[in-house]
């Protein structure tokens, strides 16, 4: 047999690999949320959506729910708008909001764009359309910094019911309160409450770190799979801080309530999902609960 | 019979008064176009989203879809962008495209929020969402303007099952042309080849006149119904111009590709939605086929 | 403003008012006892079946049970039958069930014809068809009066599939026993076990008094709303007398049995089913549960 | 083999010559229309009420159309009503209409008891129910006389509805013009209007004569089967009178209008209707169109 | 009436006498393991499948689970094998389970060809499709004696799926292991096992023998309807024995585990299925819990 | 990037590239013939029910039908049966048809093992169940060779329901004419029978050859891509011969019949399916329409 058969036999290999996992995950939903450098490098954009496009192809339901950071600084500059602070929190103040909301709403429509270039099928919502995302005023140490909320209730039936018209649903973080003003969400929080919502078989966030340290500052403490009860004890004992820890706790709280499964992967890693789904190679953290079995691939 | 019971009576009446209507479109579809004052203006707007709504609820299936001409021109001069002109157009760059993108956002998702507010569905999407708008670069007089479009293609489909879940779709005129850039369209003409893809029972523009004169600087000379061939003769002896050429152009089209009717009303009246549907009361000019059966109101 | 235009505002504004109680009925099954002055009254009759059909357009699903106590006297004299008296209480013999069922028939098809001819799809059926109501045989103070029966089972399915097929079905309160024999109900009493079996949202009886009075000789004491444990204390200390006993006994089971809220209107008010609906004039008495929520109109 | 065995065998052998049959008719549309003795005599009435309920159960599709004639004369002379008479014809007035839908409604009921009592999903219907049949006056001769009604148009969906909620439909033959006015039918034309408009593979008409003869004082001429064209030719040359003109001029129209096969049976002949589905003993005449393959019963 | 005559009407009579029966098991599920002599006899074979087809057409949802028995130690021969044997018992080794599939599998195509014949669809299947059947091994007093193998699973779905698709199953009795592997099961156990995972109506066993006898040698003691807790009673008395002995057990099993009735018939009677179903003739022994409602034909 | 990381990078690009292919084949039919080598090797046999289930899993609708050839010939010895001829050709008669039915029956339900076994539905099924396929007996140069068929009529809705119910149909090419006689039938020809009355989009023979050449002495000259008219051209020029003559023209009745395009594959390729489907790397011969566009991938 000549080289280039090879290849090809190889290419064959590769796609069977996939086939226990295109099987064992078809017509789950699998929310992404997506952040992060893989929002900003381009290439890394493209791979993000080819990934979850190809997931929405082979037989799964991804969800993609996206925050827009940097985009919301870059126009508030834009408009020469000053921020405002409350014990060193910025505060989001309507005029903020409304910028905010426009960024988010836009870089929304560009995701929908890219993922209907592939071919497939997508709508960009935010959490007020159908009434999606309820929220309530979230308070930073018990002081009032405007128009950020917390996730009280999600409507999981708009979600279904644009699944069930065959749409791939990309959500901004942008919710209602109960007099019906707009709420920025933090966008961790919100695929997290959208998962829980609609039961996802998997909740994966697109981040900018390896995944979970024992020891952040010792790269050879890089955790692969983090059972709940563990997860919780090196919260305890002071080991996960900065930014991890409210994520870590979002994943937990994931888990508690019928997602099964979590994975906090390496955005900068191209095509970090698929790999993450479609071969052994594990990618960042994976956390589940104590008692599930023991995940198939060959950590 | 007292007084106050009459006051009772009468409004008894009034429902009465709607039921053949109610039964008439009962599950029809009705594209509105919502622009003009009735946009700007907070209590017009109020009566413009509650008229829907309530068309919703008693069984018709509405449509929206919208401009954001005012609040675009107050965008560019907020971020400091400097207009450029092609013989005399304005042209819409990339970085123009971008905020006119925002800002359509922000009033989309801001009259989903109005309806909801009301107790009813809403999904607001663009033209990207599901590929609903396929668009083909525009030319003024064969000069490029920039990223403005003609609809080339509606996907009909995507209204259809927003339909069927029950959501009133508001739809904000941007498109994707066969190399998926972004293009800005008249919502006029967004609103009119929705009405034909979908076969709408009927199309209703909002506007700032008070209909078809047919000598405008003669408020006597107002046209209640106008046949399409009646439209036709006018356009052509030349009694139409201004902003009205191109309107009553895209009525006409509409009646000839299956829309039954075509409204243009005066916005500016407190809901003259309502008024036209559901009352005797003609407001503006209905445009309709010549063999059509005489309408049925007491004009 | 001219006048003209303000009278056509004043209808929107009916229109609108409208918009709330229209959501809040949305599918909900509605089940309305006609019978007394309303039903020989031809005007008023009009107006019954111009609100039913109205309803009915708007989203709610009403089932009419009709009476037709004085058609059946005037027919009993027609054909010259003699009444038989058993303790002062008339017996129904087989003759005289004849009779009734024929006249009942007469009438429930004279009431399809009038919502047929609104354009709302109507069915005319008893207790017999599909055993809608199977009943046992009733005895007045230990008294066998012939073929009157109490309902001891409704075959709700029968209601479901009808309104599923759009239809608005019109019930004679006749029924079979076990051994097919054909019984009288009476109708308050059919139309009490109908909106039990099919869950009604609301149960409204047509009468021909104002409502329940704590006191009937004095018109001031009308109650507007009753809560039910208020009820059952009015019958106890003997206040409720005559006809309306069994009325408000057959309302308090009705609620105990999952009925949201019972209505005993005056059917001498024109639209009365209508105003009590759609405004927030509350006409006659409303029974509710001691815990349901305040009714939300202006009492 | 004992004797008590070889009669088990015999009915075995009666219920697998009835499979073919069965097979045959599966799912298939039969409208049957019952009058004459059959249903006068009340031995004759339960066994053509166990047949239909049987046609129902083996997965037939029944419905029954039925008259009352004279039960209506019965009543007319009950009350004291005097015919009128126009050209020595019967008019149909307000009163005697009355009446006679009173009538008609009846026995309607009665039927829709006795299938019930069989355990089978009956519904009675008049044409009046869901617009099931829109009539124009008919003429006698020019001769108005009165409420007697032509089928102008028949609304199939109801039918299919009932019959997708499977149940068995009787309707009796009452139908309203374009003003809502009550008119009476000649069941037979009912049953033929109905069979035409629901593309029925079979009608049935119960009578009171053996079947169709060349000679009608011949008993040796009855005919078995006819077809069209012969029965043409025989109407032509003036071989068919009385009552069967017309009778025969409706089952051609039948089957020129998409029903398969017309059969003229005697209802005096206990299970006729069974017999002839089931059995290879033709009863009756059977009209069929010429092309249609050789009937499979052993004529 | 003649005597032709009277032999028809004989007729309708067996017909109207199947009625309550038909009406009775509209729907269910009733599984017949066919085995024994009604398996060989050509005219027996031929009764049995009309009886079957019979009941599909009628309304039931028969399945049928067959053996092989005869047939599969004829080709054993035919191909030359030697039988090995352990303890006494013949072991089914890989060769042996290899033609037993292949007999198995010719005699279910047959039966598909004889249903097909007479019009209806069947579909025949073996435990590997679907993985309808999951099997352990069966040891046989401790000693492993091949692939023959117990139900340890039956997936039930594959049944309802294909019955919803109007298809008539034909089970062969083999199925898989955990590691798919293929095993022979005993006929009469998998008609068991499936009747339980369907909540069959009815179980029929055809065999060989009149039914249950209290004395085997005293053909006056055959029981003619056993209780339950009367059956155990019997087997822990010694009573049955012989191949009888697990076959009750089965048959109490599946009455434990949710089917209503289950008959042991004598295949070798001509239409034993339909005669127990459709006629008062007892065939057999009807197996019934001990709480249920006396079995309704007249023993 | 280490070597590691960049060989799953390789594996998420191969994955990747067969995006569009997964898309552009979504929901529809593809139709294997299965037979030769790539049946008889196990290790073949494994990658083509790989190859099968992926496809399956992605979202294709593939129908396998295979033959059994050399099985058959093996098993004919093992019984010791004498072939007889007419005219040099091998004539089926009853008892080989017998044998040959219990082998195909034999590989069927061993294919369906192997895809049970990868988590798929799979059902097998052969021309009888459901009456697939109706043959007639073929002659061979007008001589009877007895129980060999040609295909008269597809029941393709037996497949459209095994689909619609998610099973992975296995179909071996046995069928039954119109005296229910069985036949063994072409496996090339039931495929293309099969693929052309399901509208296949796809039909792929696994065949023992690397492809159509037009010199099959001269390697160089395969053929990757033949229009249906050049085909044609070939065939009457004499450049085909062999085996390849017969399943050429039945390629090409193929896709004159409505299926889009023929793949006539080397089965002694591992994966050759996939490669074939999911890469561009050409295998064998594709024939197509002259009309049909550039096919896609770079050969």
């Amino acid at each position: 047999m000549n080289q280039s058969m090879q290849k090809y036999l190889d290419k064959a290999e590769v796609l069977i690999e996939a086939l226990p996992y295109i099987q064992r995950f078809n017509r789950k939903i699998i929310v992404v949320k997506y952040g992060g450098s893989a929002m900003i490098d381009e290439e890394l954009k493209e791979h993000v959506i080819q990934d979850v496009t190809l997931l929405k192809l082979v037989g799964f339901k991804p969800i993609i729910v996206h925050g827009g950071g940097k985009e919301i600084s870059k126009w508030v500059g834009k408009v020469g708008m000053e921020p405002e602070f409350v014990n060193g929190l910025r505060v989001t103040d309507e005029a903020t909001m409304e910028l905010a909301e426009m960024v988010l709403g836009k870089v929304n429509k560009s995701l929908v764009q890219l993922v209907e270039s592939l071919g497939v099928r997508a709508i960009g919502i935010s959490g007020k359309d159908g009434g999606l995302l309820k929220v309530e005023k979230k308070l930073a140490d018990g002081e009032d910094i405007g128009f950020v909320g917390d996730v009280k209730e999600v409507n999981a039936d708009i979600l279904y019911d644009l699944l069930e018209k065959d749409f791939l649903p990309i959500v901004c973080p942008v919710g209602l309160d109960d007099e019906f003003n707009t709420y920025n969400i933090n966008a961790d929080d919100a695929a997290c409450a959208i998962a829980r919502a609609v039961k996802a078989e998997k909740l994966a966030f697109l981040t900018d770190i390896e995944g979970v340290y024992k020891d952040p500052k010792d790269p050879d403490t890089l955790i692969s799979e983090l059972r709940v009860s563990a997860g919780k004890q090196l919260m305890e004992e002071g080991y996960i801080g900065g930014g991890m820890l409210p994520k870590l706790q979002n994943c937990i709280d994931a888990i508690e309530n019928g997602v099964s499964r979590v994975h906090i992967l390496d955005g900068r890693i191209p095509h970090c999902l698929l790999l993450e789904i479609f071969t052994n190679k594990g990618i960042g953290t994976a956390i589940l609960n104590d008692t599930e079995e023991k995940y198939y691939h060959g950590e």
